[in-house]
């Protein structure tokens, strides 16, 4: 499905369905800037990028795939094929998705092309759509602002991770379930997923904002070198985020062993003051003919003194070496 | 045992044995492709490759060993002598076997050795036979396609550990067993061994997808390059995948640990409440001549009760501490 | 809020608010040097620094954020654009906070501006203030003051956290208490974050340092490297730091291991001592008609004997086994 | 201890000790080949290592100095001053020993010195005794017999710790005793050791395999690029060996801890069922006048049933539960 | 306090304490080698390497400063300044102490500070007043031997530590002690403190072993090598210390938890074997009425022998299965 053809000659046009002959007329040595956005590639699509683009087979393949590609940029002189990657974030299942964009910029035309919806590309649109001054600065800026918007969307994703982790911290210092343990586990999960999606992306837009391509001017270079900018706060903040997570683990591991702990001094504490007071009651419910001070008068009361003495006794040393 | 071997001159020609005389005069300057697979190589074979190609004895070495040697490029000017990496894995013991392909890449031919079979270049062999169209475009095209069979051909294996982690994963959380851990620590270790596998490949292929080799032109560099992209995923999928084992270990680890605390605070429990009320039930065994309570009518059922008391008031107080 | 403004013709001339008209006349070709620092920038001061300095609104953009963007240089042939971080320790709840100070050094500007008030600069201005030496060497080397300062200010916290640090190995050592292991995880993260901030710092003053940018002549060089050598100094306290931290956090682990393997011991030598014991009390609590031992005139005072041998044999012999 | 000297004059000739007018003058300009082995090298050795050969004084001292030194190639134009590492393992105690071998390669000659007698120089000598062919291709190429036999001779060892550390792994899931842990820490060890010598040493023969040095000819560097291809396999099967033996670790540790649970999982029977059966004989056991299911004809029997179907049910609930 | 001047004319002379005048003319053009050891640098020294010397006000600061600084080496084109770093160890408390020495190397004098004594330079000193051989040789051999020395001098701690760790891991394993634990963790520290000292340091060795700078001839180059190859080999060793601390650790965490686990084990032996033996010995005290056993004749041997029975099969069948 195309969802959108956009067209801007020196007085600004605008196309809902893409005019085959305008726009080979117009690749040949239009001047202006051609925007085509292709949501899941459909082969009439790809016939179109192949025939009237003329782009590399691979490059196309690439396209109608439904497969996660690395970041890459290749250089076909005529035109660049840039793969970077959008994140579609699930927070209450607390998994991210990869989302792929696929993006060609040629002199005078941007296409890009993806298999499920993406914001980053329908907010540049409406954007257009509503100023056509974005698409008057030309292709390699259009294309920056496309890559820019996609960055851009997914540091809300790592504010969202932030606030989880801040929660599951405090779960896992106060109430230490098993469920605190798997979102930890699910949440590192994500923040690696996160981690694996900067690294290369950032060498990428490293690559645009250097002076290796020429479709790519000096002028839009420092622009290309802002995302950059951005991506390396943003793993700044992920590097951030695990150690939080890390620490949640911690603090999880450690909260569950001292609540054992905890409990296992209970059944000592209980255990040893009692053996030894149940060990004298046994002795005097022995049944021997001649047992003295079983006679006495305050024999039974004497014994509960006794025991009464140890226990407390024991249980002021327990105390003091702070075992309890 | 030569498997196969194939000729294409302008008229296209299919060899079952491998002519010396025809090859011979091909290989001094014949238009066309010639491609030899050796499985299995015998000294019979050896003789061939050194006598009538004329490679070189480490590198005919190399192909006669039955080890695995590490990917690499040797470039002979004449020729490049490729060595890459395939896998077997089965699924059953989770074993992942590293199978070699010996790659001879020259002007006009390309002679595969391995020492058992592989998919990959049977795969690519049928191909060629039911159209030659796949050698007319010439021996670095011919060798791209079998080094990208046998780079596709590690994929499967990927999925496959994909749904085993996950199937393990599950087994961890709900009933941990034994066997759960030597799974995981098998499913890791053959995580690894692919890693092992995939990263000096992706050097090699990046070697070759660069325009080091004068053997391999411009036109087919892309398509190298476009194995090296494979490669890069299929690492990044063992990444994750890694992370799951991991989080599968983690998972089983406190699933055993939590099994174990659970049986401790039960014997916790019981303990605590009975041996007290042991202890009571003892005192009032005992022998004494002088106890009064003994005498007293309703004695019995008073420390009933008392016991009783003692006992719920203990239980509600480890409930009320989140003990149980 | 522009907190100050400097001015030094070769007579020295102090000025508390900037004067527009005066500022455009210096920028044009004026001798001296001009520091303007803005703290919380607000509209008017980014329109100062888009329309009077001409800076480039990504540069101008990143001032008005409120964002920690990651240290850098960016080179606009006319200025430099260097973004570096300072530190606000807060001892107490031992929170990392980093501060940004973005400079923009020119020919004879230079500008910073900052979200908080930032010890640094102020503390360079006061010298500025109280002696204009400081201004007569050029805007490089106000630049290295202001640096200089910055990284300093970083030293104090570092000397904190050392002695924290060493505040709790003792802790760790004999009294661990859960808000121990607390502050070992809290301070282990302000380690990291510190080092997160000197490594890429110490990039960009290396950068600064080098011949890469016409701005800073060869004759100041020295003086960046100096910082670069400070940044280098602290980041080596910090590993040792981390180190410390670490042991810190083992020997906590281990003290609290310790403390419950000796409550267990002590469980284990009263529960084995009294429960052999207690089954002989019960042995001669039986009621059996025929019983001889019960009938002999020392039965009681031999038991009390016998138990008194086994009591003692089982404790020392747990005593020669080491186990107290 | 000079072990052997050897001569290749165009007719071929062997001596038992070097004669040392006749290396004078065939060191000056003779056609041919001599190959000096020294082992243990006395003072009057290092004066004809420094006399007659000139070598430099820090390589002489190298040769007589016992310790080992990291592998290494100087080049002092004239010739080579090459030191590797070759392995001593001692299979029963597991110690991998680093072997010291000192190469100087000349034009016309080869002197090795070693402090221990080693395998690989005594092979290739047998060799060159039997076979003058060895010494025919020039010093570069039996410097390369020398460094080859060298590095196979470290493949046994691997293969051994291999056979070792599957033994182990089988002892750690059936037997896991105390030793067990003992020899993987070792064997750990050991591989680590291993993969120390490995790694140098592939970087000192991936100098000599580029054409770095004059006196390593392009048709010998081929072979030199053999034996780092069998450096490199060699690491690639430490990494393997070192999964293997982590993987021996855990489950020793596993195993261990999963005896312990069962021996804790036993007691908790025990203990959970008869503490409450033991209160309820301790409550019948007591001495109140008024008790009166004590005057019941089956009271006994019943307590009995009753306690038989506490038991029993204990034990059942225990079973579903899966904790036995 | 200047420790030492020393001067080499032509004829070889000794002051014992610098004269200004002389050093100031000797400096200008005078042949020969000036050493200036300078320990505990007081403000008359700075005022002496500022005027007299001219070094640079940034190098002389680093003398003054107490603080240790990374090592380095800034190139001032008419000397070199160079700081390495010593260390001091004192086995009895087990802690690395790091000192500093800093080196001006000119054309025709070497001035080095120390804040502390320091072996290397005294143990120089002492060798060229014995003999004045070598000053002769030039500033770049002077430096190179107090180098050398400097460096030798971490030899025996790497040594000292050895030894120790071979105790302590013996202790580990034969009577683990808390304070076995605290020796283990202060050797990992001094280890990673030295690991932390030798590689910055390599570096700077490596520095000065290459062509780079002008002041460090080609002769003497192989000798800087020379340190650098110590260094190598002292950071291999401190590799295998590592492992062995690492060793250590863990057989210390395994003693100490199978020493915990055998106590465990006692506890779970007597009260799984004498909890069923008191239930029994509790039913035969219950004090019902009609309890047919009591009064049998042998009732009561017949119980001791059913209870003899069951402690001995329950032992038994423990011991079995391998837990005692």
């Amino acid at each position: 499905m195309i969802k959108c053809a956009f067209y801007l000659a020196p007085d600004g046009k605008l196309l809902d369905q893409p005019d085959m002959e305008q726009i080979k007329g117009f690749l040949v040595g239009g001047e202006g800037l051609l925007w085509l956005d292709i949501e899941d590639v459909t082969n009439e699509d790809a016939e179109l990028l192949s025939n009237v683009f003329c782009f590399h087979p691979l490059a196309v393949a690439d396209c109608i795939s439904k497969n996660i590609h690395p970041p890459k940029i290749d250089d076909f002189d005529d035109y660049l094929f840039v793969i970077v990657h959008g994140i579609n974030y699930h927070i209450e299942s607390d998994v991210v998705e990869t989302t792929e964009l696929a993006l060609f910029l040629g002199k005078n035309y941007v296409v890009t092309t993806h298999d499920v919806p993406m914001r980053s590309t329908s907010s540049v649109f409406s954007r257009v759509q509503a100023n056509g001054r974005h698409m008057r600065r030309g292709a390699e800026f259009l294309a920056h602002d496309i890559l820019d918007a996609l960055v851009d969307n997914i540091m809300p994703t790592i504010d969202e991770m932030n606030d989880k982790s801040a929660t599951i911290e405090d779960e896992a210092l106060h109430e230490p379930k098993r469920e605190t343990l798997k979102s930890i586990m699910q949440l590192k999960r994500s923040i690696l997923a996160i981690e694996r999606i900067l690294s290369p992306q950032r060498r990428v837009i490293d690559g645009l904002s250097r002076s290796e391509y020429a479709l790519i001017g000096e002028r839009s270079q420092i622009y290309y070198r802002n995302i950059y900018d951005h991506l390396l706060r943003m793993e700044m903040l992920t590097y951030n985020l695990r150690d939080m997570v890390e620490g949640a683990l911690n603090t999880y591991l450690s909260s569950v062993s001292n609540r054992m702990n905890e409990v296992m001094k209970v059944l000592t504490l209980i255990a040893t003051i009692f053996i030894p007071l149940t060990f004298v009651a046994g002795i005097y419910g022995m049944n021997f003919a001649n047992m003295p001070e079983l006679q006495w008068r305050y024999g039974y009361f004497i014994i509960l003194i006794v025991m009464a003495v140890i226990g407390i006794s024991l249980a002021v040393h327990f105390r003091r070496r702070r075992w309890f």
